[in-house]
């Protein structure tokens, strides 16, 4: 049961204490009124703010423009996609009603669960030429699918994420887009959000409703479980038959041009809560934290306020002209020992903490998010060191998160030691043969509750080796990467 | 008729111009498809992100922080505040269907028309003491009001917005914040868009459904019209006693808190089209430029482009340097005069061509966006030179809608004068006494279709004096801003 106040242990119930990290760390609450939604509060939409400046900057770089087109879809495009609507129609929310009448059922709308179709169908208009090819759209918008079993961040009715939509020439050209996408993303992961991921293929029936190819980017949450933290899909020629989105090559033919999509979303925020956080509460890397540096300033009597804010105050300038972010905590009425607990629920990365005696002795007291003590650092050296500090914080916490998935990673060649792995509510990322056939992807599922999380990608993964399927004994070409997943 | 590729012109046909200036501008097209919506291509985007990026700077340096509510909001709340539901009941879309299945009448949604109920809803989870005052919250999300007659940027069914919503201790707080959030509008309207407004009251007919008090900035168009470019909201305690959003005070008693809230839309986009655009198209003032200056190199031979495009090369890279947006055409197969046409519709402020012969005399020509002519300034000198020649012409298009809107604008004392402004479809801003009624009000719309856009604040307008109405001749403590408006 969730109290207010209390963090329970990650050992004790993961789940619980995912929701508590949340809810001390005040970053969102489940909106109850609104089914399966959730209030991003400001603290948590601070990490979504940096997730979006770090990615969007990404996107640009990579020729890439942000627009914007409807929320509301019409029912009839949802439909054109056959392996789009199987997958996305048990999930959408329909519009029947507007501007006081009752629409007819070919003027109803659902809201998106993604874009394919709606972009589809622009690009339709506004391709014609190879000339008009690579055409590079982002657009960062809320989505909408009715879950039934939600989670904070993780699992939303409504979310919040990027899509990008592109369209090429050639196979390859698409091809090409997928996997530099993908790139960025793990980049972005491993560099900005100190998350290490597995870059892979995902399984047939793992696919996106509508692709042909989908690639991802999967890490290791502190329970052991996978969570899928992007995708990138190359949609073939499917959406471009679906909505004739036709264009003439230079040779002077017509064809139908070659789409991916690829998208990140809100649930990069918890991915980076359960690949850092501990039972103290919220922990963020540098580079994602709203708040890098806490000054808390010790002093009670008038006479030592008068002698330690000037000094805060001038520590504070300084290291914002270093370009961290800083909050002075000098709220009345609360004692240091609270203060220091709350911002260590919220993951601030560095606490100061300058009192009269520091002052006199030129030195403040330094605290790291997570390290066993406190260090003196000179007063005026801290703007010159802090940066540095950080930035080894920043790869701490990378490598930290890198061993915690090495220590929890094996191979396995047999379905006992298999199953061993997943019991009791266990996980681990297991690398194993697997015969390539949907029914045993299905029965490793149905035993363990398992999911292939993906095929690696060269490089990613033990060396690539022939060998038997765990569970039929047939032949393998190479390892998956299996584990419960979020 | 629209035709493609033609600007119709102003004094011609303006809303025809206005159309005509927005596809060519490549900034957004009607979506057909989704009743009153828009896609908003890159271009129109970019404008956006720019108006986006400066005010958000302007709302965290004031204080407020960026949240994100559900988009759906349960029937019931939108009842809650008598005002408001009559205000937004004929506008709002319901989802009556979602995860398969119908919802019974009680679990039925609107797509957020604005969100002060729901907001008002978590508010009341959040405050409980005055410690908790002021709550200053931001949300950059989309809309939908249910339109039947839309125009892309200005009126559409879905647009894209900021709403703040906050809660005070006391109404003078609140006051404050409303008249604070109206300044900000007002300083970025004039400083970023160079757009000049007047800032003003609504009537009470004219005022946000469920607020106490409606601030606003009117700015005017290049038709002599009026647009409201944003709008700052004193709620009183109409919220607070709805969602039972109470705090406890120092004092220990309980009161309802004080909300405000403020917003500017995507409709600032069509705004800044229609104060300093032209018949040859988009004009837009650097600072609101996705690109500031476009390097067009006039080279046809292997030759040319040997001695030409390294200069280019080098030059973007200098401008980039001094934090300018910068975009070398060298596109193939496109004549010089292709892309000046070009990039005069997309109104990018300054053009800089560059050939053999410029290099050799050491200058190249330079064009503003508007201007007589072109001007020859030293290659070596253009980065150091440019970013003065962009303020002024940021100041210059300032100074020209200034003095636009000054000659556009009457005092009026009689009837007759006041029906000549208004009749064969002309408007100006007319400052005229008129004897605060409803009916009063009512009449004049219906005579004239000319609104009272706002009671000055004071400053705004011209000398604080009293009259007689217009209309009744009954007195008037001052003179009100009327004018055909948006």
């Amino acid at each position: 049961m969730a109290v207010e106040g209390k963090i329970t242990k990650q050992a004790e119930d993961f789940p619980a204490w995912y929701q508590d990290v949340v809810r001390e760390g005040d970053l969102a609450e489940v909106a109850k009124i609104v089914k399966g939604c959730m209030v991003i509060k400001p603290h948590g939409y601070a990490i979504w703010e940096r997730i979006q400046a770090g990615l969007d900057k990404r996107f640009k770089e990579t020729g890439h423009k942000n627009a914007y087109f409807p929320l509301l879809i019409p029912m009839s495009f949802i439909k054109k996609e056959a392996e789009h609507v199987e997958g996305f129609a048990p999930e959408i929310a329909i519009v029947t009603h507007a501007g006081g009448k009752d629409l007819p059922e070919n003027e109803q709308y659902c809201i998106r669960p993604t874009s394919e179709t709606i972009i589809g169908h622009f690009f339709a208009k506004w391709i014609n030429s190879y000339r008009d090819l690579p055409l590079l759209i982002n657009q960062w918008a809320n989505v909408m699918r009715w879950e039934m079993h939600t989670r904070m961040f993780l699992r939303t009715t409504e979310f919040l994420w990027q899509e990008g939509h592109t369209a090429h020439a050639t196979h390859e050209d698409a091809v090409n887009e997928v996997e530099k996408m993908l790139d960025v993303y793990a980049e972005f992961a491993k560099n900005v959000m100190a998350m290490p991921v597995i870059k892979g293929r995902k399984t047939e029936s793992e696919r996106f409703a509508g692709a042909v190819d989908t690639l991802c980017i999967e890490a290791m949450m502190r329970d052991g479980k996978a969570l899928q933290a992007g995708t990138s899909h190359d949609l073939g020629q499917n959406f471009g038959k679906a909505f004739d989105v036709k264009f003439q090559t230079e040779a002077g033919a017509e064809e139908y041009v070659w789409q991916t999509s690829w998208g990140v979303s809100t649930r990069l925020v918890g991915a980076l809560i359960m690949t850092h956080s501990d039972d103290t509460g919220l922990i963020l890397p540098p580079k994602m934290a709203p708040i890098q540096v806490v000054i808390v300033p010790i002093a009670r009597k008038e006479s030592e306020k008068e002698l330690v804010i000037p000094v805060v105050d001038k520590l504070a300038a300084d290291l914002k002209s270093k370009g961290l972010t800083v909050e002075v905590d000098d709220r009345e009425g609360k004692r240091p020992g609270e203060k220091y607990y709350e911002w260590e629920r919220k993951g601030v990365p560095v606490r100061i903490e300058i009192g009269p005696r520091d002052i006199a002795s030129g030195e403040a007291m330094i605290k790291l998010r997570v390290s066993d003590g406190k260090q003196k650092i000179a007063i005026d050296s801290l703007a010159e060191q802090l940066p540095g500090i950080l930035d080894e914080f920043q790869t701490f916490l990378y490598e930290r998160a890198l061993k915690f998935r090495e220590d929890n990673t094996v191979s396995v060649d047999t379905f006992d030691e298999f199953e061993a792995v997943f019991k009791d509510g266990g996980s681990k990322f297991v690398w194993c043969h697997y015969d390539g056939t949907k029914e045993t992807e299905a029965a490793i599922k149905d035993k363990t509750k398992a999911t292939i999380r993906c095929i690696p990608l060269d490089g990613q993964g033990p060396a690539k080796e022939e060998g038997k399927c765990i569970l039929t004994g047939k032949p393998s070409k190479q390892r998956v990467l299996i584990a419960k997943a979020y």
